[in-house]
């Protein structure tokens, strides 16, 4: 039976590998970086408002200096984590793990202090179950509707408090059965404050999953089993969920495929575009005077997310290709400061013009591509008469093409620069600390 | 567009009639009484552990003497409300309405005192949403494996509170957008305290839901609409939501067809079992040992909810009709006592062999059966030879054999002697409160 066998999995996992220590440990440092880097966003005060209420909370919201209850802190981490969408993607997920699964055992010390190794083994089970679930539930329910960072990370997020906790295998079928009967999250939210919502509630049901489990509350061992069960309401039924529960673990996904730590606060569509006028402008420099146009080529719908043309703001370019190239063109950095809620300079707006979004079916992707089969081609039109073009297909950050350790740092510096060295050193010693204690 | 036409209604909703006021205050004793008659259970102890840090909440947990967050409380509240499943049932729902729906209501009143009146209206309008959502997502969603108690609830309570409030036709799509990318609750966890759990956090995801639209995140005001909407991915799609939608308060749902109030604290689809035991035995008593055989006849599907068939405590008991008719052959009366945690006797274990599930397609259900097309006919075979035959449709307290004033108030001070008087005081002089103050 699916839920049985993958609590057993979760209580007695295969032996976690360096590597898998070593990503556990760069995925806290991006997920840290991701959060902080929200720290003054509108949308995170606007959700703080839900703490009129004097909460005698004791666990941290990040990057904000107060507490909350254990289950309003999973939320609000959750969402401040994706708010900007700049954490971190697993193929096998098709959506975000770390921004779920993180919050949620940030709370779930709340029952106890574990060991920062116990921590790390935790998330990496965290991934693993969200990994296997995503692999087993199949393409058709995000295309359904649903929205995989969610739906499956609140039942991840159950399982790496399991972990965590020590529960038994029944306590652990019991909590996942918690977490999948509270899945939820619809891509018609997509767009909205909604999306990043998504991941804080689903955090928050991954800790009330493992709170009413520790109430002793009963629930069925079998969630995720039979004809009503989660895999056939939700997905396809439990079909190849065999083949996927060995896999548990061999490799661990973490490592393998691997999580993608975006390298731009944008969204991820446009960083195979920025990937590639990046590397042009360092080959050859040219500035916005010297362009006559550009066209940007993607495969059918590989823009989809690119939903604004000719954003206003910064806000807003982050969903647009034309912000992002006009910007690195102008020689301004990729970064924070040039993506909230400050207007776009006129000059800007003005050479939007200039660029065009064309989709080609005969440009082919190469296999290493990511997502698979989409690629961004730029071609750069120049007064002088000169045509220069770049294709990228594999994005910066991606596992294929991983950020450097000095990279990953610097996101985290850019974000907080003044908590960065605490942190990044608290992180680094988890894997022989007695308790977790990450300064936020 | 179905989100923004219920929206619609909810804000500009057709007048309120007096029936609607009085069954609104009818609604309120029996889900008063159902809540209080919880205040000793077990899993109400184990679920208040959630509440272990101190919270300094403002909003009552009932029959508990104590207070929560408002999230937590309308949790709270709606799982003590559904926990003994002896709360109000509504058929075009094919669920519980109010343990939903007064919960996230209690919980948003903390955003600012209303007149009773406006409480009660909104109360009406939360109900008649469900009703609307039920008859318009249809059998498949809960055939599927869905409960609607706390996917259709969810979305009930954030209408209602946004009634209460005098949200805006946008702030109440938005808050109903919110809700719905919350739906959740799956029936593989009938029988186990998940249930009830389904309850409360529907209420605490109607009470989010307003609590984000107050907080100024933005969401979706299409939720329900379109291909990847709530009403497909969870339904059919939005075929027949007009015709629903046109019947928005005409009547009112919580009137005609109206709520049905339990006399018993087990599962309704037991109720006409009952009924027909207790029916057969006032006209000829016997007793277990006179019994060979019985058969229960049900039409396919009636007795899905049923889960247990041989229960081991009484709890399960509630999803049993072999428990409750071996209970009332007994002489026990089928009061609480009889359906908590303690073990099932061994001599009711070895007389449930004796009884058989029977699926009747050529019986008919007479046209007044509640819910349509359901009934229960019981054939005892004595071992003197005889056979003993009655079937009940229509069980007492369903809306067209309503409990009386008088035995609805027996159900409450049944439930809370002491809370009883009071209770039924401010609840009948709601409607010209200028707050709601009422003590739980």
């Amino acid at each position: 039976m699916p839920t049985s066998e993958l609590a057993s999995r979760i209580v007695h996992p295969p032996a976690f590998s360096e590597m898998a220590y070593k990503q556990a440990k760069r995925g806290l440092i991006d997920f840290f970086a991701s959060a902080l880097a929200a720290s003054q966003d509108g949308a995170v005060k606007n959700i703080l408002r839900l703490l009129d209420e004097p909460a005698a909370g004791s666990v941290p919201v990040i990057g904000q200096g107060m507490s909350a209850s254990p289950a309003q802190a999973a939320l609000l981490n959750g969402f401040i984590g994706h708010v900007l969408d700049y954490d971190d993607v697993h193929e096998d997920v098709r959506g975000h793990p770390s921004t779920v699964i993180v919050p949620a055992l940030l709370s779930a010390l709340n029952f106890g202090q574990v060991s920062g190794k116990r921590f790390l083994e935790a998330y990496i089970v965290g991934v693993e179950t969200m990994a296997v679930l995503g692999k087993t539930i199949g393409k058709n329910h995000y295309e359904r509707g649903f929205h995989n960072t969610s739906t499956l990370g609140g039942i991840a997020s159950a399982a790496a408090c399991s972990y965590l906790l020590g529960f038994t295998e029944e306590e652990t079928a019991v909590a996942i059965g918690f977490a999948a009967t509270q899945a939820s999250g619809l891509r018609v939210q997509f767009g909205t404050e909604a999306k990043p919502l998504h991941a804080g509630l689903a955090a928050q049901a991954g800790y009330q999953a493992v709170a009413f489990t520790k109430a002793g509350l009963s629930g069925s061992k079998n969630v995720l089993d039979g004809n009503t069960g989660f895999l056939s309401v939700y997905g396809n039924g439990v079909e190849g969920v065999e083949a996927h529960l060995q896999a548990f673990g061999k490799p661990w996904k973490i490592v393998t495929p691997g999580l993608w730590f975006k390298q731009y606060p944008f969204c991820s569509a446009a960083h195979q575009g920025a990937d590639a006028i990046r590397s042009m402008l360092a080959e050859s420099p040219f500035n916005l005077d010297d362009v006559e146009r550009i066209d940007v080529i993607y495969p059918p719908g590989g823009d989809a997310a690119l939903v604004h043309q000719r954003p206003i703001t910064g806000e807003q370019g982050r969903f647009s290709i034309e912000y992002v190239l006009t910007l690195a063109i102008d020689g301004q950095d990729l970064s924070l400061e040039n993506f909230t809620t400050k207007p776009i300079r006129n000059e800007y707006s003005q050479f939007f013009e200039r660029i065009t979004r064309i989709h080609s079916t005969t440009i082919q992707a190469s296999e290493h591509a990511v997502p698979k089969g989409r690629f961004t081609r730029i071609e750069c039109h120049l007064k002088n008469g000169k045509c220069v073009t770049k294709q990228v297909d594999l994005p910066k950050g991606a596992p294929k093409a991983p950020l450097s350790m000095e990279e990953l740092t610097s996101k985290l510096t850019a974000s907080a620069p003044y908590h960065a060295d605490g942190l990044l050193q608290a992180i680094e010693e988890l894997i022989e600390s007695e308790s977790v204690c990450l300064s936020m």
